[in-house]
């Protein structure tokens, strides 16, 4: 193992963070928060630490190899975690750091489930932070879903891998000319959307944040009650836009706007599909329950449907006062997640298309068990590896909600909590079910020993489950 | 397609069913109950049916290929939850006919799920019928699952075709000799059970119903109160040792009985691992709670577990009482199921089983993805087309769930009787968990549309799910 070429890229991204962390500083420096010399403080230590470990696995490094990076996006994510956590524990805050650990990781992964109440009446800082950190964490995520994992061959990403070695962005190719058109395209969105937000009537704080946190797909807000704090509906219909946009594959969006041929269709189209059928049973469930106009009663069930499929959580209203059959469909809806290459997270659209794909073909070998018949995507045969890919990684997922479902009912949670719990933080999703973690609650009540559990899911879950479970395996450190 | 091949054994087998039905009316003729006119007109009238289905597709049938066979056993088992209904349906209970098949398809799948409430003053002849459908369902699930199944591919089973070409049990082949000894070897198990249980205190009637639903692991029982109205722990630990004998592969049972090395160890010691740690879990988290003697409750936890994770369903208390992390282990076993070729249904062992050894494969395959590694079953090497029926079995799995759960929920069920009602019907256990289905309760109450597509799952459960989805494919009725 080359611990170099792990230690010197960890190295220079903590120099990152703490340039970032400048930011909340300013702003509190500006609205006379005594925080302002916590995140300062905080990243001159950070500095310092990235300073010197970039100094002291300075040299030629070699490019990262698989076991490499199978231990860099662990030790990434645990460092800048950890990185995120210091400014909100040293905070005025007052909170342990098990929250500051929690919410900083569910920052970072763009999960945006919170352990804090009163955001409304925090300083800028501290708000401001937490946008930061879903809006690294988001481009962090597509870089990893994009140029890493489908070289590690993690849950039939290589699909995209194949089909990407073709161009600019080949797996542990030349990622800067990819790099530089996906920072464009992010900030871009981000610009467009603080710019629309304004428009439509938030303040300028409000924007900034709200922006950071739509297209990263976090959902992190600057009031408890999230999107519930704004009137009309235009604002709704931005923020639907753009998590749209941010759940996309950015491959997708990229090629769109250079006016090549994009491929990849298959997973938008079911993308939207599931959308609009989930979106209108809702509508039409609530239309003659609901004293609400029509328009914006189908605006508000669009937007929930969006933020939670898109696994960015924001919440408009309380939909789990809307009977049992929207409850069920919003936590079938949190498995699901967005596109691949995108921000989102969850079970991923191209594996969705890819399994129908394949049980339709299962039904009919089932007939012609001697003929030859292959799962397509995007109309191209799929290779059986990437379709056992797929297969392990439903496993997997259904295997790890349940096993952290069930942790979570060791500490006492109610069943609805603990599993709704497990599947919020595995696909990165924000809220969960229930009247503790729901849309309305916060997770500042659950046990330490749950927070930690949810914040390791929610790493888990950005690493795919397998690029997690990896590191676990004795073969890992002691093979060659 | 060649209906004859298919009509004339379900014909063949309508006239055993009439001939079984003599017992309840003989029963109830006994205890001079007027129903025993209903069986006998019941058989009288299923008795024709048979013999002119017989003797209007009489001639040579030729053996049933692969299409024929699909057909064969969804139609069977439609067939027979209507026959199984009819005697139900026209006594003096005065239930619906949903009620009705319900129940009969609730017995024959051994699902043990139940709408009659008052069981205890119920006729005898009534009582005889649901414990003879379990009885008739149990045998007809094991020749099914050992015969037909695994020839046909179905979600990984033909591991055991493979295995078994070379045995008696060839499927397509020679059945009468492997019939011969599977008969001996259940109805020995029944008669043992019968003669154990009377021992234990059971009076005769009791001891022969409890027998037939104890080695089919169905779960009806004659009272209310389920096995909570025995005392002592005797009576728990006949019904778990038969509840596990008819849990493991009977061609196991078969071998080891004629002194043959049997194989198929695996899944034997995986189910024994996975019910001890459930089982001490249970009795540690209950053992300071409760105020019972710590055997009587090991006694109790450990009969409950394997009630469950055997699919046979009895109750020995409201174990829903016990605390949300013993539900959720319950909610979770419910999922599991025994050994294939055995009476209980759920993913099944060896299922497990080969999941764990692939996700073990793939992971070392993470890190080297050039050698060639493969998942083993029982220390042998398992065909890459039995792991894919295996993982595709898995989400299908979860699919019919998540699916039949939501459907549930849309007839205004609450989230935990819709979804754990959906695993209980598609394991084919019995009760599932809340106030209403859970073990104190019954399905009586439920509407009529969610009582259809609960029967509806059951037979897909025990039809591996692919077996019935098949039949639905366009490709299945236009095809060659």
């Amino acid at each position: 193992m080359n611990y170099r070429a792990v230690a010197l890229p960890i190295g220079r991204l903590l120099i990152l963070i703490a340039v970032f962390m400048l930011i909340p500083a300013s702003a509190d420096l500006v609205a006379h928060n005594p925080d302002w010399i916590v995140f300062s403080v905080s990243a001159l230590v950070l500095g310092c630490v990235g300073a010197l470990t970039t100094a002291a696995f300075a040299g030629h490094a070699p490019g990262l190899r698989r076991r490499e990076t199978f231990l860099f996006v662990n030790a990434a994510w645990a460092t800048f975690c950890m990185a995120g956590a210091l400014p909100l524990y040293s905070s005025g805050l007052g909170i342990s750091f098990t929250d500051a650990f929690f919410e900083a990781a569910s920052g970072l992964t763009t999960t945006g489930s919170t352990i804090l109440s009163g955001l409304d009446h925090l300083p800028p800082g501290i708000l401001l932070w937490r946008s930061l950190l879903q809006w690294i964490g988001g481009i962090g995520i597509i870089v990893v879903g994009i140029w890493l994992l489908p070289g590690l061959r993690v849950g039939g990403s290589h699909l995209f891998a194949l089909e990407s070695s073709e161009n600019t962005t080949k797996p542990y190719g030349r990622i800067e000319p990819f790099l530089i058109r996906l920072l464009t395209l992010y900030g871009g969105l981000t610009l467009i959307c603080t710019l629309l937000y304004l428009i439509c009537g938030m303040s300028v704080f409000q924007a900034i944040n709200h922006a950071m946190t739509t297209v990263s797909t976090g959902g992190y807000s600057t009031s408890d009650s999230s999107f519930g704090q704004f009137e009309g509906t235009s604002v709704y219909w931005v923020a639907i836009i753009f998590m749209l946009c941010s759940s996309i594959p950015f491959l997708f969006l990229i090629r769109s706007l250079e006016a090549k041929h994009p491929d990849d269709r298959q997973q938008i189209l079911l993308f939207g599909a599931i959308i609009a059928i989930a979106s209108f049973t809702i509508f039409l469930s609530q239309r003659w329950l609901q004293h609400d106009t029509p328009f914006h009663l189908f605006t508000i069930s669009v937007f929930d449907v969006v933020s939670v499929i898109t696994t960015t959580g924001y919440a408009a209203g309380d939909y789990l006062e809307w009977g049992t059959l929207v409850i069920a469909i919003f936590f079938l809806l949190t498995f699901l997640g967005g596109c691949s290459g995108s921000t989102s997270g969850g079970f991923k659209m191209f594996r969705v298309a890819l399994l129908l794909s394949f049980i339709r073909v299962l039904l009919r070998r089932m007939m012609y068990p001697n003929r030859v018949l292959q799962p397509h995507y995007d109309g191209k045969p799929v290779n059986p590896s990437v379709i056992e890919g797929v297969l392990v990684f439903a496993v997997l997922y259904a295997g790890t909600f349940a096993a952290f479902g069930l942790a979570y009912t060791c500490f006492g949670l109610d069943l609805l909590t603990a599993f709704s719990g497990s599947i919020t933080a595995l696909a990165n999703v924000g809220p969960g079910v229930g009247s503790i973690i729901g849309p309305s609650g916060t997770f500042e009540s659950l046990p330490d020993g749950v927070k930690w559990l949810l914040a390791i899911q929610m790493i888990l879950g950005r690493l795919e489950i397998i690029a997690g479970l990896v590191i676990l395996t004795p073969d890992f450190w002691t093979g060659d």
